[in-house]
């Protein structure tokens, strides 16, 4: 009989990955996390960064800090390229080569143009600290340059704030982004009123986070027009480019798109050569596994499957919950049992704030807005943030904004990378 | 009789500029503030965000939001590229022109070569933000290479940190390099032991803390050893390549390499034609005027100046006893005060780091060494910063390290630039 630990690749170091890792490390097995970036993300606190309320490392951690207790794990930095199902290897962009015995796909999702990829550079998305960076590094050089702008016209453009899409990520940074111009800059600037500046929510769809209640949909775009939001539903964009967007005939002005609107998975149905729904997701079979490769499971933004007749959505327990059950499945096959375990979603809630005095709380039969709903979201997440610090840290930084209006991680660092050398659409591990 | 404002500029927002800005606000002056960057910058702390300890948005604030209550201060973000001393006017990179009626020249230093621009690539140094999250990018990266690297003088090589220049920040680096090596890092890595680091700290001169008493630097030598760092005097660095750096005869080979060796003053004495030492450094008058122009200063790591027998040494409290001393010359001034006024330099004391446990002090006739002078810098630098929020946050930080050993913001973002859109050397406005 053969005692030798099984080979666990996980590739990708999100909610999904990380919690298949934790939950195999006491069992008989090698596991290898194999991701693009050192830092694990925790991507719901992103438009805090954009928006320079939080500082990057107050909600990343280096992947193998987290993995560290975990003897039998191991972590390596690297792009993977390609995986062989019949050899069962990974390979990475430098030629290395990792065997599997049991792999997981945990590679989340990049922000997808709908086909117009050239939107990109004028309209960043929101999934990585370098994107949060970006964004940041934009929406503060927007500012400065209204300073010097003598043109009324140009100061206006430049004054304009444009957030395509109104899923939880647009309407938060659309409440950020106003609040920051409203109430953080006035006294910032000398040759114009802060307050002029014009943020637009644009969204295709009839109504505002759709995946709400329609009365907590009615009840945000309230709460986003007191604090200032223009909000546009049911008007595409057709055009952006350096001069602002373009909503079918009406052409807006504006120095700053930001783009919320639509999620394309990484590339890892290319690399296993199976079928993908048009969001570039892999088909999996209700067990998580790929069509024909019982032993390659693909978890989190990467995956299509339906749980209680509708698809599982793509948000940060859902990946959690997946990871959770490839690791019983795999915990499972260990003892010699492998039936096939269908995974079933349990739907904990949506949340999402708009500023920093409201928000929409939606867990089914309780729904909660305002004050309330806010602290219910901050709790939340502070309890689900990893590592004590920066509970502290990220809490001492919220009770600082909400006491004193001031952002503290203001910072243009960075400089603008020139077209040539910018990096592609999908970066993901 | 003429009331208008007296018009003041003022290029660089570091310690001396702003003092200037801020001691003149209440009086009849318009002040305009130019720098190249949106923030101020506390330098003394910038080797902890190179060695992944703090933030950058815990040593680092808006210019224009440190200056928001002053109303008749402006400030711009910009890159002055002239200034015409006949016309007294100050040009940007983009062509706009600022007239003053006083001067100010504050805009630093960049690290320097000595001769050798082309080592700059392989051994960056340390002024900026984006210096110190580059330093901290390959100081991570190295070590996430070792963990890949099979052949054991490659690994060597990736695993040894040579610093060169064993002034407070070539000591201060070196030192918590090794305890990142020696105490954060060892139960990160699977395939070599972070204990095994070597971090050489390389002067050329024959002790290290070269502008302290001699018993302090013999006691901060045993410090660094104690550390793990090999302290190398009396060498100088012949050669810096990709491969490592070269002392006399011996090669070490060696991933990264720091410079912490030399400064060269901003391009301020080109700007003005003006005589400058070998440094770069405008010489000025007494009264920290420009021979021939007694309405523009120049101060702190620009300016080259004798008092009490000795040239100022290029730190940040000699830069604000600069600036608080320009002011009152203008507030003289407007008094119809226009005698010269030499300025006097008052020596407050020398302070530096050695890891987290120990530190020198050498207030002259008090000297301290070991835990009280850490406390003591510690409390120093707190009192310093500014604003209450960064007092704050460092301060969670430090007993965080302290307590856990850990570093928060162990983060790798931004990419390497390719070579061909690599900043020229000097980047101060």
């Amino acid at each position: 009989m053969d005692a030798s630990p099984l080979k666990v690749v996980v590739i990708g170091a999100g909610f999904g990955g990380l919690e298949v890792a934790h939950r195999l490390a006491r069992a008989n097995v090698e596991i290898l996390v194999i991701d693009q970036r050192n830092h694990h993300l925790f991507q719901p606190l992103l438009y805090q960064v954009a928006t320079a309320a939080l500082a990057t490392s107050e909600i990343a951690w280096p992947i193998r800090h987290l993995l560290r207790r975990d003897r039998h794990t191991r972590t390596l930095l690297g792009t993977v390229t390609a995986i062989d199902k019949l050899a069962k290897t990974v390979t990475l962009a430098d030629g290395a080569t990792f065997p599997f015995d049991v792999l997981i796909v945990a590679t989340g999702a990049r922000h997808a143009y709908f086909g117009h990829d050239e939107w990109e550079p004028h309209a960043p998305g929101l999934k990585t600290l370098e994107d949060a960076t970006t964004i940041r590094r934009r929406l503060l050089t927007a500012f400065e340059r209204a300073e010097r702008e003598s043109d009324p016209a140009r100061q206006a453009a430049l004054l304009t704030f444009v957030i395509v899409g109104a899923g939880p990520t647009g309407v938060e940074l659309a409440g950020t982004i106003a609040e920051l111009a409203h109430n953080t800059l006035p006294s910032d600037f000398r040759n114009f009123d802060s307050r002029r500046a014009r943020v637009l929510l644009v969204e295709a769809g009839p109504r505002v986070l759709a995946n709400f209640r329609p009365e907590l949909s009615e009840y945000s775009r309230r709460a986003l027009e007191k604090l200032g939001v223009e909000v546009v539903t049911g008007r595409a964009v057709s055009r952006v480019d350096a001069e602002g967007v373009t909503l079918g005939e009406e052409h807006i002005p504006a120095a700053t798109v930001i783009w919320a609107a639509g999620v394309q998975a990484s590339p890892a149905a290319l690399w296993l050569d199976v079928p993908a729904d048009r969001a570039g997701r892999v088909k999996v079979e209700p067990d998580l596994t790929v069509p024909g490769a019982p032993d390659i499971f693909v978890i989190g933004d990467t995956a299509m499957v339906m749980s209680n007749g509708a698809p599982v959505p793509g948000v940060a327990p859902a990946a959690k919950q997946q990871g959770r059950h490839v690791a019983q499945t795999i915990l499972a096959r260990l003892k010699g049992d492998r039936a096939p375990r269908p995974f079933h979603y349990r739907h904990q809630g949506s949340l999402a704030t708009i500023g920093r005095r409201a928000a929409v709380v939606d867990f089914g039969r309780i729904r909660l807005t305002g004050g309330i709903a806010w602290w219910t979201w901050g709790l939340a997440h502070i309890f689900f943030l990893i590592g004590v610090r920066n509970r502290l840290a990220v809490a001492l930084n919220w009770l600082w904004i909400h006491s004193s209006g001031s952002r503290s991680a203001r910072l243009i660092t960075q400089r603008e990378t020139p077209a040539s050398t910018q990096e592609p659409v999908d970066k993901r591990a």
